[in-house]
């Protein structure tokens, strides 16, 4: 018999065409460019970064560039309302620290990476890779949000990816 | 000619399919409990609220209970750092003030209200009806976040809406 063309994809429920769809698309695909700071940056310096570039996350990192931390615009609120000397507390005292960090890499999927920013309710999750000959460091070659996400659901709304 | 079933449908482009399911979801379907402080709380105590709650945005009402303005986790963090005294400060003046909030309602599509949180660069849109017989009023019924659209994608990723 002669194959029926389209039919065996037509059968299938669309939820299942989306979700596959959705599975396709790799972090690699759409993360941003990571913001970061030193690790003995103040906390107030690092508000002033995240005003100035704009992001809720910062990446914190050491002296050689790698990830030693990740400071949110919730880390720093606590922070502020606190009532220390902000220019002279260090990032490093209200960072979340590695390894407890909650990353990505660039061929993960997006919906895999989605799944950690909501079961461990955080905002944005750095992109690394792991740099060779050094064991436990990672360097940060990227960024993923929730407004990464809310654009990427934008795109397929309107049909454009 | 006798129909030839689900053929139409499996000619059609993928991405198509998908921005078609996309546009069904309406906000009334995912929208979650707005949160929300009185307009003469102070600073501090929205801060507090805010961490309670675990949220990122306060709705701020009037005193009967209508929508007078939104308040940010940036908003407070901008003040916090400003250096007055959080606990005088009424959160009314660091908030976005009615007409200037973006609002969605519940029969608007995600779609549309996640495009006006790309656009306006806001993490939370409250979800408002019109108060009848009280032109310019609003009650907010909702709220509807990049979170909100980061759990829908997860949903939508794993075949499950």
């Amino acid at each position: 018999a002669r194959p029926r063309v389209g039919y065996f994809l037509s059968s299938k429920p669309t939820q299942a065409l989306v979700a596959e769809e959705i599975k396709k698309i790799k972090v690699g695909d759409v993360k941003g460019l990571p913001r970061a700071v030193k690790v003995n940056t103040s906390v107030y310096d690092a508000v002033v970064t995240m005003f100035l570039e704009d992001v809720g996350t910062l990446m914190v990192v050491d002296n050689e560039g790698y990830l030693e931390g990740v400071v949110s615009r919730k880390d720093l609120l606590k922070a502020a309302i606190g009532g220390g000397d902000l220019q002279k507390m260090p990032v490093s005292v209200v960072m979340t620290r590695m390894p407890n960090i909650i990353c990505t890499t660039s061929d993960e999927t997006v919906l895999t990476a989605a799944r950690k920013m909501i079961e461990h309710e955080v905002d944005a999750l750095p992109v690394v890779r792991p740099v060779e000959g050094q064991e436990k460091k990672v360097e940060v070659i990227g960024r993923l949000t929730k407004t990464t996400i809310t654009r990427l659901f934008v795109e397929l709304g309107e049909g454009g990816r």
